[in-house]
């Protein structure tokens, strides 16, 4: 039984925490925050050890009634593995108390590449942090562009991929964020950081990103072409889609034109907080021209990338490898819509 | 001085009524109108002449306090040209109307290719127009994409252009609008009816286009990718661009980083209802990487076409060429940031 420790208890965090503890081979053995707040007293309420993340805000625990099992440094010291779901930047800065300890560490896709040895998408380099101690899980949209990317490159080869990001102003907690009523070219400059990030990846791919920004917090949706070796029949695409257990292909017969009903729809069936592990690529949209691919996907910010944090436990810790961890993630967490 | 009759006074109309005011060889005869309301009182204000575009609901004006001059038949019979800038569909209900008086008519975009014997960008194709008798001025979209496709493809040649159109959900008044709160794929199906538009306008072009609506009133925002067909350094592309008069080239000393901005701009420029006739490109997303050119252009939906349809009057009445016809109306109407 692997024991995991969660440095970081926000968007990512508490949602690996729960993911973790459906699985059959790991558990939660605590989980680390910098301060009291609603996600803490849930925390709590779960069951989950609480760990204070700075020292000298540990009273603020104490004060709003929420115990405190330790500090940080017993968590890291203890765990088998240590996931880092901290802001974007302090994941580098932990690295060394990660190293302090010997505890192998999972970082977010916030983090620069640099600070881990590999950066990881399950589906397509699972192997490549089997037993690394450093393992950067790549972010929500490289994540999503990876599990496309992947299988077209196996089944057609490609030639090029240019992408353009419209990406949610904020999260639906992020209520300092923007834009009101705006469509923000970001970063104006061209290409966007995703597309190095994605290389990061897959080092020999060829592609150029542009992102935005836009006032919506549910998903982010991407607006891809694939120029393929070879010129492929939209239906071929679709069912080589169709076989990949985290792409969920939107049928046309359920009227799901947006995020909105995308996310209606996960929570009538009953999945937690909402979350859309797939990329929800619309089926009517995968269209080819020629030898180029188009489609939309849908990319849900806060959750696609908590199965591949699940994944990298297992990769890092030499516990399975890809085919058979990919299957037990999807099996307890229900991915597959 | 050539008589211009408007039918249609909306977001269109009135912006074309006050540019052709504005015009040395041309003057307003009258406006249509299917109902009372402020648009209407304002045109009267403006001392423009109302006509009833609907037999039947011409009382209602009457009975708001508004004088009409008579029915749109008497308008459209004594114009030497009428511009129909009625909603969407209607356009082509009236050509039967303007066929009937002779009139020479202009339609835009929002009507089928088909109504008209050429659709019309006045940078692309002004002289397939000349003296036509049914002219459709593209729609706001189209005529930002010819506006930037011609120079390229003038001074390098085009091998393949890729635009995603995130556009505006509805324009500032059009209340009955969404989305709220989402990203739609919109339409689903690629490619979008745009690519052929601009086919209509370049019919050898090889374009394909995606669509999308979010919660934002102010302008569109393309994210446009064309494949070139030789490999251009960036700083050529500004220096093209910049010779052009209907391309406002974004300065990055400027810091403006979406439509709000450019608005903003605008009217502390003192242009009418802050009007973006030029299609808006951010300088710093001028980019190349090999044969293939990004950059990002806000397009405001209220207004590029006007100058348009000034050029379009001049087109179908002979009255001048495209050159001569371009320069008077943007030096009338203020063009050039």
């Amino acid at each position: 039984m692997q024991q995991v420790a969660i440095n970081g208890y926000g968007t990512i965090g508490k949602r690996v925490a729960d993911a973790v503890r459906q699985q059959p081979d790991m558990e939660v053995l605590g989980v680390a925050k910098t301060r009291p707040n609603f996600e803490a007293e849930t925390a709590i309420e779960k069951g989950f050890s609480l760990y204070a993340a700075v020292e000298d805000r540990a009273d603020q625990f104490g004060e709003a009634g929420l115990e405190i099992a330790g500090p940080v440094e017993d968590l890291v010291e203890a765990a088998d593995v240590v996931v880092d779901a901290t802001p974007s930047g302090i994941g580098a800065r932990n690295k060394e108390l990660y190293e302090e300890y010997e505890t192998p560490a999972l970082y977010q896709g916030g983090e620069d590449a640099d600070v881990a040895d590999v950066s990881f998408n399950a589906r397509s380099n699972f192997e490549n942090a089997t037993d690394a101690d450093h393992v950067r899980v790549v972010s929500c949209n490289t994540t999503g562009l990876s599990r496309v990317i992947a299988p077209l490159q196996e089944a057609y080869g490609v030639e090029k991929v240019r992408a353009t990001l419209v990406r949610r102003g904020g999260d639906p907690g992020q209520t300092d964020r923007g834009p009101i009523n705006d469509i923000l070219p970001d970063p104006v400059t061209v290409p966007s950081h995703h597309g190095p990030d994605v290389e990061t990846i897959f080092p020999d791919l060829d592609i150029d990103t542009l992102g935005m920004k836009v006032p919506a917090t549910l998903m982010h949706m991407h607006s891809l072409n694939v120029t393929l070796e070879e010129e492929v029949d939209p239906s071929d695409v679709r069912e080589l889609f169709a076989d990949e257990s985290r792409l969920f292909l939107i049928p046309e017969r359920m009227n799901i034109d947006g995020s909105g009903k995308l996310k209606e729809y996960a929570l009538d069936a009953g999945r937690p907080r909402g979350d859309l592990w797939e990329n929800c690529i619309w089926e009517k949209s995968v269209s080819t021209v020629g030898t180029d691919l188009y489609l939309f996907q849908g990319i849900h910010q806060e959750s696609d990338v908590v199965p591949e944090n699940i994944d990298a436990i297992r990769a890092v810790t030499g516990a399975a490898d890809a085919e058979e961890s990919i299957e037990t993630t999807n099996e307890t967490l229900g991915i597959g819509l």
